[in-house]
């Protein structure tokens, strides 16, 4: 498939002060998570969506570009990502929209480089 | 649900110079993947696997502890895997069996740590 090359970009986000109802809502997120998933334009093959009792989602999107995960935790307002693209996608535009969703007021980004044919195995950017 | 805290470890592998007709055969990766989830007593409780055209294979397990991920790319003998969990999991012990059901001949680890409370929002160890 032409979209995926072995060089692909891993990027994670921390999404602290979330709204928590919407955390708790897969109804909500869902929705969201594929409108992020538009966003940087990355193709939806599979999805799963869990909903943790007593509380918490798990949303984990399959794409023909890798994969875009979210993990919730409403009880401390925390939710966790991750954008796995192996093609010329843009997952910050997705984590963006994923932090306006869930109303985040602290929001990080870790970007790793993965698939590298030579050594560091991992190249590291934060921000 | 009493496995899951905000505190997690994100643990992201770098397997070559895998076997690439493993690598492409989803009939043999899932039960590998289900076998090294297994291994670090996670509960697996949703998955997808999906077969790119014209190859590779993405394996998602959706865990109670939050998820494991493996993508594959069989033309390079390369095969990235991710594996989050939240609880008390020895996700190392989950990533050493798919080195070696793999037969990949160099393996990486980076560790990062996810959910803190406090800055730095992401604490990373490589090995």
């Amino acid at each position: 498939m032409d979209v995926r090359s072995t060089i692909g970009r891993h990027v994670l986000a921390e999404l602290h002060g979330c709204d928590a109802e919407i955390l708790n809502d897969p109804e909500r997120l869902r929705p969201l998570m594929l409108q992020a998933a538009e966003r940087a334009k990355a193709h939806v093959i599979g999805e799963v969506t869990r909903r943790y009792a007593p509380q918490g989602v798990t949303c984990l999107l399959v794409l023909a570009e890798s994969h875009f995960s979210l993990h919730t935790w409403p009880e401390a307002r925390y939710a966790a990502a991750d954008f796995y693209t192996c093609g010329s996608l843009l997952p910050e535009l997705a984590l963006e929209l994923l932090r306006d969703g869930l109303m985040a007021t602290r929001f990080d980004l870790l970007s790793v480089e993965r698939g590298r044919p030579e050594a560091p195995p991992f190249k590291i950017q934060g921000r």
